[in-house]
């Protein structure tokens, strides 16, 4: 059977390449007579695959040696309670813009554990379809810092340009859209992003966090829960999940490959386009509803007439191989995922099922 | 190059036939098209494999439906602070009994939460060569559990029976003999395990937790860090490390087609047996001190007469594909680490080794 076409908004495709990688050296890596994922994660061979991650994702995103990455554990919902706990202090208040389901969840982590400003809701009648603009922005200059959350997997928006917060730290959720355009890092104070989308497999969270917010860390927490910790240690402090973090290094070593942060933004951008078109150029058979500049380059959602043909377009994508396309059980519609490792010939085949669809169902 | 003999602490060996298998369906697994590592959490496929890891554990430990079996990330130093934020209530106290390195490290983290009361100390001048007998335990009726470790990897000591608590319920670090022998559950309330010794590759944490525990867990927690939270969610809160889980039921599945607990009880016992006769029988060359019945069954650790010798003894050892035998960074010496995966061919090497090498150093 062909290798399937996979649109999951995560775990989601990894490279084929990455793949084929990591079976070839399954059972032994870097010539030392064992495999990866029985290797200490003191061994030598081990620390080398585990720096030159670190080390790839400062290279990639560019970051200065202000920032430390780490590498953990526990997911973007782990870090929704860590990043108040860490920085949120006693009789402090922190801003949150509330984008979609994910920025709902951090904001009621830390509500549990400090006071938090809603700075923007998008929220309209139970969806979100537009990412607030600079003018719609009610910040708190003495916030510890402002929330937001970079691309929604489950609405299809995503911020095309980050809001200036005037200097206070931006913590930014980049779970789904991480090294899939470049920024400039320099406002953010924390960034976090589970793996399982543009990095590796799930299991890794990946953390960048500058110096001068570890030196506000809270100093009371438990030990695996502080930041500082885990760079003090170099996330080595406990054992790492290190075929997690074996597989980002290749994923991020094949980034580099593909032309960097650049080239694969460049690409990204096609991508999308080419699906959009698809939905703009339907004669209103399929419907995407979010602001022009606010659509996600990563989970396109759109609807189509009814849900029963929502139901058959699922299935006949099922059919011919195009696997993962039902949105999101929340909010329905279809959500095609178009992360860095899908390519442009499988957004065509998606594409060209979506005009052979529409011009049978019209 | 012929696989190496593998005894690291942990990560650790895993079964050959597991990782051909993984290596075998890393492209595609469950004929589903896609890989495991790229597959959602939410598939059918991937919740099949997290379903049956579930049942397997439930099925070789002979757990009753009072336990939850729960798929987690953090490793055991995540579990203690969990532990007592879930269960040591305010003005509430808990029992440690402290054999080793592990377990001052979960103390300090209760302490870090609530009050700890050590029931038994059984360091002697920096080191750990026993176990406390049930007459040596200072037990109090009121805590709200008594947490010990099973196997205590650095100084290679392990619980041959587990004491009685009269009733207040066990919470047992099992991070490195879970699924090693057969025990009784009925006294254990919670038991913690990192998976990358016996159980899989790092990054997975087993938790098995009695509903009665759950139903005094703190109702103040951040969502994350609840066990109710993971336990009410079938561990899929969030994206779990869906390929560890996934290892993790290889390695369950190889268990029970070598004779399930028991058998591998068995050749571990002979195991251990061969190891600890080889240091008996090498008129004071190797160097045990150790209690016999303390000794461990997981992690064999003795001396050489010098460390000049050991030295020689972890680089020739090497050279003959002996890998991972230096001791813990913490007390030197040299650590044979012979978790369930490692079988009797792979003892009866080293032990030839260490006969060869005593001969001709002696």
């Amino acid at each position: 059977m062909a290798r399937i076409r996979n649109f999951y908004a995560g775990p989601a495709a990894l490279p084929t390449e990455v793949l084929e990688e990591a079976r070839d050296e399954l059972l032994e890596f870097a010539g030392c007579g064992v495999s990866v994922l029985e290797t200490s994660h003191r061994s030598k061979e081990f620390d080398q695959v585990h720096n030159d991650a670190i080390g790839l994702v400062k290279e990639l995103i560019g970051l200065d040696d202000s920032y430390h990455v780490l590498l953990l554990q526990g997911g973007a919902s782990m870090q929704f309670a860590l990043v108040p706990m860490n920085f949120l202090p006693e009789g402090g208040s922190a801003d949150y813009i509330v984008t979609g389901a994910w920025s709902q969840k951090a904001v009621k982590e830390a509500r549990g554990i400090g006071n938090v400003r809603i700075a923007a809701d998008s929220e309209s009648d139970g969806v979100f379809t537009a990412i607030p603009k600079q003018d719609q922005l009610d910040l708190d200059s003495g916030a510890a810092y402002c929330h937001l959350t970079s691309n929604n997997t489950i609405f299809g928006t995503q911020w095309s340009a980050f809001p200036d917060t005037g200097g206070v730290p931006i913590v930014a959720d980049m779970s789904s859209d991480i090294l899939s355009y470049r920024f400039d890092p320099k406002p953010f104070g924390l960034i976090y992003a589970g793996a399982q989308k543009n990095l590796g497999p799930s299991g890794v969270t990946l953390v960048i966090v500058r110096q001068d917010m570890l030196d506000r860390c809270s100093g009371s927490l438990p030990t695996m829960l502080s930041y500082k910790t885990h760079a003090d240690k170099n996330s080595l402090y406990n054992t790492p999940p290190s075929f997690g973090i074996y597989l980002m290094n290749k994923v991020l070593n094949w980034i580099k490959r593909n032309g960097g942060v650049d080239g694969i933004e460049k690409i990204n951008a096609e991508k999308a386009k080419r699906l959009y078109d698809a939905i703009d150029d339907s004669d209103g058979f399929y419907r995407n509803s979010i602001s022009a500049g606010d659509r996600s380059k990563m989970n396109v959602v759109f609807r189509l007439p009814n849900e029963d043909l929502e139901k058959q377009f699922v299935a006949e994508g099922l059919a011919v191989g195009l696997v993962g396309i039902k949105g999101h059980r929340s909010v329905g519609g279809i959500r095609v995922s178009i992360y860095n490792a899908n390519r442009l010939d499988a957004v065509e085949e998606i594409v060209s099922f979506m005009n052979n669809f529409s011009e049978k169902k019209r």
